[in-house]
């Protein structure tokens, strides 16, 4: 089996996880949607593959930072939401894992990452203001974030997001913007859990 | 005046002689499209500026590879597609120049240059591919061409482009995809030499 492997606070008990079981014999292959997370399977043990060898993914398994009634997700709080989407959209069939702090009404509670090509990021910035959002360059110390690709993070302060594939839309159309943290019809499953036992959200076919 | 300026061969040919005209004391600041072009406004002594300092540009002056009668684009031949339409979009007014060679009937002629995260770029391939076009990575000798954004082009043989915008939403909202060599509405002017005159296209409003 083939196994997208997502990033994150939550992942990191995911990887540890199958590790044990890897260890125990159970077949694996992973494909590690972030620098981070390609470290901690080989930590943990996991094999690894890319998609130089395969073109899809038996599952992925991955966190988020909001997750709304209809599995509409935001993610990026990592800063790992390309990679994160070039997986999920490779595979058959997405889980997604988290505490039940993640689940919210509407999405936007807290700001939208959004990734940028570097060049003429302020005007980039300027574009999804009139779009309706705040923005805020993500730093790392007194430096900008560079995601694994290379680029700067925005955090984008929307009021409640209540068309997300429409806003997803129109953030991809401007030229700057190469991926927002909206994940629309990405998620299978969602499986969150509470105190003492969990809940499950099926996606309605 | 503030003056986006644009990548390639033709560009090539107004940078050399806005440089004249900046000797014999023209006051104009350029925003160059690439790496390349920013050397050559050195080597022509063309003023520097960048959005750091400013937000909008009172002008646009670049190449293209494919115009037809409704003035979009084809660009990207040069690999520069995303810096160019991040100028072009903060750009006042945007003039396209070339020779009379790049007016086609239909945008398709050549295949369209897509720029595109490295990680999984096979899969992005493919999904490109799903939408009707043939794709090859751009190589520069025997290994892959790379941006000035750190990422790679796709070259795709598509069928005649008929509905150059929503070719252009369709392939943008792909995970992997960061920008496409389609520019819909960009242009405001376009200026094609001929053998003893040149030919003025105008969109209208």
């Amino acid at each position: 089996m083939t196994i997208g492997l997502g990033s994150g606070s939550t992942v990191y008990w995911l990887l540890e996880n199958l590790g044990k079981r890897v260890s125990k014999g159970l077949k694996v292959k992973g494909v590690p949607s972030s620098v981070k997370t390609e470290k901690l399977a080989d930590k943990f043990g996991i094999p690894l593959t890319s998609f130089h060898d395969i073109q899809e993914l038996d599952l992925a398994i991955d966190g988020a930072d909001e997750v709304d009634d209809y599995l509409n997700l935001i993610k990026g709080g990592g800063g790992s939401l390309v990679r994160e989407k070039i997986v999920i959209e490779a595979s058959k069939h997405v889980i997604i894992i988290g505490d039940e702090s993640k689940l919210v009404k509407g999405l936007g509670n807290r700001p939208l990452p959004i990734e940028v090509i570097r060049f003429g990021w302020e005007v980039t910035c300027r574009k999804i203001t009139r779009v309706g959002a705040e923005c805020s360059l993500r730093l790392e110390g007194s430096h900008p974030f560079i995601s694994d690709n290379g680029n700067y993070i925005l955090d984008c302060d929307f009021p409640t997001i209540t068309h997300p594939a429409s806003l997803h839309e129109q953030l991809t159309s401007l030229a700057g913007v190469v991926e927002t943290g909206l994940f629309v019809n990405s998620a299978d499953q969602v499986i969150l859990g509470k105190e003492n036992n969990i809940r499950f959200l099926e996606r309605s076919k």
